[in-house]
């Protein structure tokens, strides 16, 4: 029996599961699978332009999906919103930056916009600006974001928000995640680190082999790799990632990694050419315990469909059993 | 109905709720409210001698209560904890720091073990000392603790624990913070700031205004007080407090604070005599968005039931809801 949510009614799914626009690794196969599952799929042009955006779209196909984009960023390329809503997408994500001068722009377009935000002051103005649809963000997600985690973020957020619909960002990797998350009054879960490692998704299979790998005590917020590519990010974004030996090298050595930038890129670049992730970054959040495998999107989707119906089962058991002595 | 998991088992609860032994703060009045009212409560002795554990423990007269100690300093005043297991607590928490050298004393007194652990590795070495319980602790909570955040640390732990049941520590504040803890595999909560803001709790009532008037948004995670006060907090553990004047002016200038400690802990701490938490510190959680009064522990006890039972009937009602168009 599926959850019926706000999310799930405003956007016509199945499931209350939304694949988040991770830059470059969220395209259209992922999205139309994620989709085709019965949650809502995002593409991800982070940094990337037109035609990445068209030819996403068009490996999408029939199947509705959305994008997202880094708000500050996109201002400086507005002909992508403009590309991405020639195409009709479902819904538009901005996360990080000014949304005002885009939600009216999207709204026309027919699109629901979906406004990601960090803290309850954002939360409260997001609703302000007219948001169909938020996302709380917590400092457990993988890639940029900020400082709050979720736990008590997450239901603050609902309370400020309401009606608007909130969605739980940050460490939803499996159906215990989903079920707190609706136990906590969210309308469903925007979902990035599990799909990265999904059969779908652009991540290069070296990344994907490390997040099945990886320990959730051994990731970081850092701004290293935006220093070195040379991305003003604004405060106050960081991104988390998976320790490796580039971000142990120049995490807290902020200053001294502005002085050797441009050597640094090039060794960067030069291993991320290579698929070489001690030294290139693989961002990732905190519930990378959980990942022990890369999947079809279509069997995440319904894992953790089956686990949140499980953990359900499990909280009435508690209400009526009486433990042995 | 209630919630009957492996700690309420284990305990003798009627609510899977355990009081955190906020220092000087979770007091014997505090302690025997909370078991009163169907919970569990530990006092909280932090730097305080004897005489205060004495005191406290007679204070909750007949109800069983627990203790909770910082293992790095008690292990300096080993005492305390003989003066405690003298008391017969049901329970004794052990967080930050080698718990090991005590864990064989507590159980041969009688007395439960509980751990409290800030990363899976820990978790791990938890179960492995052989802890009754163990507390996973997010970074969103209140006073000491560390950087994980509970979304994704909380089932992480869960599996890696089992079969010790785990607890749920950092901005679980109201009943759909436990419901949402029960539904990732806790088998309750450790609950810190909301009981800060209790009638029986032996903080400030400057600081408990503060609490009820603060916002999530604005706390830090710092050593500035630990600095100023000249205690050797290990790595990696901080504070958690509320944004006042004092963070604003040290947080991030450590070193040079350590150059004027003796006057700044002789400014500190005429401001915290008086009551004055512009400068003195109020240790406090995330969750304070949604604490807005100063309640009886039992209400608030009550409460939380009552909203985690209201949580789970939401989530069966998504699953048989059909949302109008």
């Amino acid at each position: 029996m599926p959850f019926n949510t706000a999310l799930t009614h405003l956007l016509g799914l199945r499931h209350p599961i939304v694949l988040a626009p991770m830059g470059g690794v969220s395209g259209g196969a992922l999205a139309a699978a994620v989709g085709a599952a019965g949650g809502f799929g995002l593409i991800g042009p982070s940094y990337l332009d037109e035609a990445w955006i068209e030819r996403e779209f068009d490996i999408a196909g029939d199947t509705a999906i959305g994008i997202g984009f880094i708000t500050w960023h996109m201002a400086k390329h507005p002909q992508r919103l403009d590309a991405a809503l020639a195409r009709r997408p479902r819904a538009v994500m901005l996360s990080f930056g000014d949304a005002k001068p885009f939600v009216g722009k999207i709204k026309n377009a027919g699109a629901k916009v979906i406004l990601q935000v960090q803290t309850l002051a954002g939360a409260i103005e997001a609703k302000r600006l007219g948001a169909d649809i938020i996302v709380a963000q917590g400092t457990e997600a993988g890639g940029h974001g900020a400082a709050r985690a979720l736990f008590g973020f997450l239901p603050a957020a609902v309370d400020a928000a309401a009606p608007v619909p909130v969605l739980a960002a940050g460490a939803v990797v499996d159906g215990r995640g989903l079920a707190a998350a609706l136990a906590m009054g969210a309308a469903g879960a925007l979902v990035g680190t599990r799909f990265f490692a999904a059969t779908e998704s652009l991540g290069h299979a070296n990344a994907k082999a490390r997040i099945v790998a990886g320990n959730g005590d051994a990731t970081v917020r850092t701004r290293v790799v935006d220093i070195a590519r040379g991305l003003d990010w604004p405060a106050p974004f960081t991104g988390r990632a998976l320790i490796n030996d580039f971000t142990t090298a120049w995490h807290g050595r902020e200053d001294q990694l502005e002085a050797v930038r441009e050597a640094e890129l090039a060794r960067y670049s030069a291993a991320a050419a290579r698929g070489d992730f001690s030294t290139a970054i693989v961002y990732a959040g905190e519930g990378i315990d959980l990942i022990d495998d890369i999947a079809p999107a279509a069997a995440i989707v319904e894992r953790m469909v089956a686990e949140a119906e499980a953990a359900l089962a499990r909280l009435i058991t508690l209400r009526t059993r009486t433990l042995p002595v």
